[in-house]
């Protein structure tokens, strides 16, 4: 079996979007606008429309079976609005995955989006957490170490304003996948530079702090293939030990894991090179960033499972990073089968 | 013959620290605080003394030359002060490496710092690029594409604010190598996070800008590997490739080029395996971000001449990365010999 787990409901059917502009447009006039959470009219159909061409056929097409699937990052827009029309929208999002996973609940498992919101205490981010894995049966949740989109002006990961969420992450046993969402600062690009900046600047934050040991059990998963840091696994070695810091392997390796969204095969090779086995988690982040295909190779850039395939694995490493590291971060996927 | 495209001045003598250290507590009470240039006094020796058991021993230690020199990255600091007092600051850190390029012709050649300033106009850096590559010799400058400190609040590189210094650059023919300074912003860790995001976030700005075609002369050093670029290169083919552009290689690779300040075997090995030979210049960073030694290889992090030669490189590619696409990039090397 072969569980990806990063992957973004992107191809939502039309109304989810309208309900977001709707919700911009009374912000534009009022910044402090509440509004009610109302409701997002879409059919199963509409949602089996969405999927059968896209995430589905592509997962049949390339072999894999299960995606952990959550809303569309660059849609998170923490940076809109405020604590109240973020709520709004994270529920509507949330409770559209939710959706998604009855319909198909052997192709996908539920990860949520958090109402966090610049300047905004983290509470209402725990409430959400606990209604989507306690009342909805989430097995992850993805959370913004940026909420303002860019300009990083809240709190680090390590600051105590996080602990509530990290208690909360333990207790439920699910992990955090590190993702901020698009950025409206004009020096970054949302899929390119921001993305990876924030899995590298998230990391860093990891190393430094004493997360891991206030909350043994957390589980953070650094998506993009960890942004720069397999490439610079050197450095961040080097930069931990000359702050008198335990090696880095034994500082993150319990607690960090990263993911296998690098489109090519060199990135993928430096990946495994580097990483052990145990801390890679199969995943391509389709349908998203890079939709093309490689003229190098003739398939899809973010085919993932080709590069990993072409990868030389053993048989035991294989089925770690295809699945067995997935159920071991994931354990409320649980019962979850192909 | 080897050149090392990328070493600061992280030794120089304590009196330079300390006209900082006064600029700085003057600038405490007074934010408009301008001041004088004043004098830094160091004598020929104090500077000997600063790099004979430094840079000069790793040099001959490493087997390596020539190092392109400039003022320590960290210490540009621009988000400090103004742009008198950044302009104060960089002229004696610039005119100090002068000074130890004079005491040493055969060891180092100097890259300048510039005087830039959050909201600052960039014609103070213009006037100053001028005066050390036209009355000093310099052969390159380091361009901070963030001088807030992880603010990102600045134009981005592909902004017009920008064109008078790429002009600049172009009509004195050296190059820039794009890097930023120390980290204010407390989500940054300096030589971790925001030194790679940095590298990232310049080339996606690159990519996305219409810089090259208004600057075809124009040459850009991307240092540390290039931040996250070349690990993700198939993600940075298939943005460009969905956007519409021509082939990356095409796009970037007549004006972008990527040093080797990456600290481990499998690192170099995918920068190698990804990014052309032409395009890759030999360096180490030295005595930089990473002090320590590898216990896993006994040897210094930063000793990246032992990863390029454990690379199993071809002669002509060999010769390319050591020297002669530096001899390319920065022309006004031209006469300096071992």
């Amino acid at each position: 079996m072969i569980i990806d787990c990063h992957g973004h409901y992107t191809t939502a059917p039309p109304p989810l979007g309208e309900f977001r502009e709707a919700q911009r447009a009374a912000l534009a006039t009022d910044p402090d606008h509440v509004g009610e959470k109302g409701t997002v009219a879409i059919g199963d159909d509409e949602i089996r429309d969405s999927l059968e061409g896209a995430q589905l056929r592509l997962q049949r097409e390339r072999g894999t079976d299960l995606t952990l699937f959550s809303p569309r990052a660059s849609w998170m827009g923490h940076h809109i609005g405020n604590i109240h029309t973020s709520r709004f929208w994270t529920e509507h999002c949330n409770e559209l995955i939710r959706r998604v996973c009855d319909l198909y609940p052997r192709n996908f498992a539920p990860v949520c989006q958090l109402p966090q919101s610049p300047g905004a205490p983290v509470e209402p981010s725990v409430r959400e957490l606990e209604r989507c894995v306690d009342e909805m049966g989430f097995v992850g949740a993805n959370v913004n170490p940026d909420p303002s989109g860019g300009y990083w002006d809240g709190p680090p990961l390590g600051d105590r304003y996080w602990y509530p969420l990290y208690e909360a992450l333990c207790e439920l046993d699910v992990p955090a996948m590190v993702h901020v969402s698009a950025a409206c600062n004009p020096h970054f690009h949302t899929t390119g530079s921001h993305y990876l900046g924030a899995d590298t600047t998230a990391f860093m934050q990891l190393l430094t702090s004493d997360l891991f040991a206030d909350f043994p059990e957390l589980r953070i998963v650094i998506p993009h293939g960890g942004g720069a840091v397999p490439y610079h696994w050197g450095r961040f070695r080097g930069l931990a030990q000359d702050m008198g810091k335990p090696p880095l392997d034994e500082l993150v390796l319990g607690n960090v894991f990263f993911d296998t969204c690098v489109y090519h095969q060199a990135g993928i090779d430096c990946l495994l090179a580097v990483i052990p086995a145990d801390n890679v988690l199969f995943a391509s982040e389709m349908i998203g960033a890079v939709r093309g295909i490689d003229p190098e190779t003739g398939h899809h850039y973010d085919d993932t499972r080709r590069y990993l395939d072409a990868a030389g694995l053993g048989d035991v490493e294989r089925t770690k990073i295809f699945e067995a590291n997935a159920r071991r971060v994931y354990p409320r996927l649980e019962g979850v089968t192909a």
